[in-house]
């Protein structure tokens, strides 16, 4: 097992990575104060992990709130069922939230526990790739609206975080490569050397070799946490880790949610992205082909739906939380290994990448 | 016009107290960052402020929300219209909410705030004395849950309060006279010389004499400041303001909200946990004769419902947010002027405190 810490003051946590982790019940037993434990999951996750989770938490009042799978669920109607199973069984502000499951399950918890009486403590077991990597660091928590991905939520973080790699076995290919677009993601924006070990090591981790798996697992949370620690709230630097996402809310959001997976929408999103830095000249073709072929490696799509008119994708990114009193903010690579955040861009070269992409 | 400042480190904030005071538009648009600026109100306060608070705000982008006037409507269900307005008038994380009305719009725009793209600003203009004294100090924010009253929701402070007195003159009497429990309640649990000041002035206050106003509601402000400063996420001392507040919750949730006033319930929940004081022998029959008296000249209720069984109230108070992990906690007079919290007291005699109040 592999600990790091995420470095946040009075609210910083561990996060746990290894085979089995969150099947530690005396660790576990560690992050939680009082009596009363509501394990939230989704009907597919429930089938797989509950009981052996309950098993472990033998030494506490559970209770259990199983929501319907699918990012279309991450509603205010949804997150109210998690209300009803607390006060159903009379939980107090003692009461600890543990997140069983991938980013809807946990960015739900997490509002849910930041909302709950104002605020009571969660833990999180992602079972994901994509929710061990980014949900696990960061503490964004929230529900979508019909209008907009992600507009209500809080920033609210975890007491512990128990990425358990075991688990990454019975998720679909699909969804493993998709997580693995946030991982290519932090080599793009913040570490060309691991951008390098990535290149080598895509094959072993596509076939969930364990050492392989923790070491991109650690890699990426320590990516994270190193931009999150200097930028809880996102007021700067924190925005770099939007790289990709502002082009891939809008994929998402025009293709209904869950057609595309956010880690396909995202890498998606980083072509363009790195398209439109090669177009200014910021980093160079043969840069730009590297970036395509880790995502084509990665079995994830390079291209964009051909459906889209680059002004609808316009419309649809004015929406997105990254604009700034009306002005679109974007995230683009300097270098390989390197991001930053500029609105000095013009309109025309933002459509020229995306229709570059729609080839 | 006087000031006060409630001090939370880098979250303090101004109270501006006094006539007309948010129809000063300068002093409004110091606190107001952005462009954006989405007033949230209900149908009865938009009819006689909405124009006017507009008319000052003529330099900003400025959209509304009116929601439905009552408690009935502070709901998750009836939030997300105000998470409509502001996506449907594409507002951005710069964007400003203003609370122009009593508690339930300030709670919902404060939790509506809290939540929206995970925290905009807010500023509250508090239309009852209730809110004003209550509301404007400690970052409560919320809704009600059918099972619970206040159950989710968030701490957030807002950028400014504005406590115009002169908008009192079109609050009903019943309204009045529930937010001077409020008033009355710092007499009791921080400050006799107050309490003694509300006995001397209370005609004053009910026929809304400025000058007397202005004082109780400074006085008030400053009391809860004083406490919210020293704890600010009730994890302590701050228990001690929900004085008359377990009791009375469970009047609201027995008798319906609505029916009561919460100011009303508070009220005869401050008579009961001063009976129980008086019957454990921290306070003198005449200290509790003088809490029935400064209530009954405030025009507020000072007996309980005759058909609530104690044990309906016992089973309703236990669901209440001040039981921690399943022991009543309960908030008493040590002696007039000062609260004490505890969980010492054994059950027997908070039903007969009950029955004393039945009569």
């Amino acid at each position: 097992m592999d600990t790091l810490t995420v470095d946040l003051g009075d609210r910083s946590y561990p996060i746990y990575i290894g085979e089995k982790v969150f099947l530690d019940g005396d660790l576990l037993a560690k992050h939680i104060q009082g009596k009363q434990v509501m394990v939230v999951t989704n009907t597919t996750i429930a089938a797989l992990y509950l009981d052996q989770l309950t098993a472990v938490l033998a030494n506490f009042s559970v209770a259990f709130c199983v929501l319907p799978d699918g990012e279309q669920y991450k509603t205010l109607t949804v997150l109210n069922q998690i209300f009803d199973s607390l006060l159903e069984a009379k939980f107090d502000r003692t009461a600890t939230l543990i997140a069983l499951g991938g980013g809807v399950v946990g960015d739900m918890t997490g509002f849910a526990a930041a909302s709950y009486q104002r605020g009571v403590n969660f833990i999180q077991i992602p079972t994901t790739v994509l929710s061990q990597v980014d949900s696990s660091v960061g503490g964004k928590t929230g529900v979508n609206h019909v209008l907009g991905k992600n507009m209500i939520g809080a920033f609210y973080q975890p007491r512990a975080v128990f990425a358990d790699i075991s688990v990454l076995a019975t998720l679909p290919d699909r969804e493993l490569s998709a997580g693995i677009a946030e991982i290519i993601k932090y080599g793009l924006i913040q570490d060309e050397s691991f951008l390098g070990w990535l290149e080598h090591n895509m094959a072993a981790l596509l076939a969930l070799d364990p050492p392989a798996v923790t070491y991109a697992i650690k890699r990426s949370c320590e990516c994270k946490a190193e931009v999150v620690a200097q930028d809880e709230r996102e007021g700067g630097i924190r925005a770099i880790l939007n790289f990709g996402h502002t082009f891939g809310h809008a994929i998402e959001t025009d293709q209904g949610y869950g057609n595309w997976l956010h880690g396909e929408a995202v890498a998606a999103g980083m072509i363009v992205a790195s398209a439109l830095s090669e177009q200014l000249g910021w980093i160079s073709s043969a840069d730009l082909d590297r970036v395509i072929a880790i995502t084509k490696a990665a079995n994830l799509p390079t291209t964009l739906p051909a459906n889209i008119t680059p002004e609808r994708f316009l419309e649809l990114m004015s929406v997105d939380k990254k604009v700034i009193d009306g002005q679109l903010r974007l995230v683009l690579l300097n270098s390989l290994g390197e991001a930053v955040v500029t609105s000095e861009v013009d309109w025309k070269y933002v459509v020229e990448a995306i229709k570059s992409c729609q080839k």
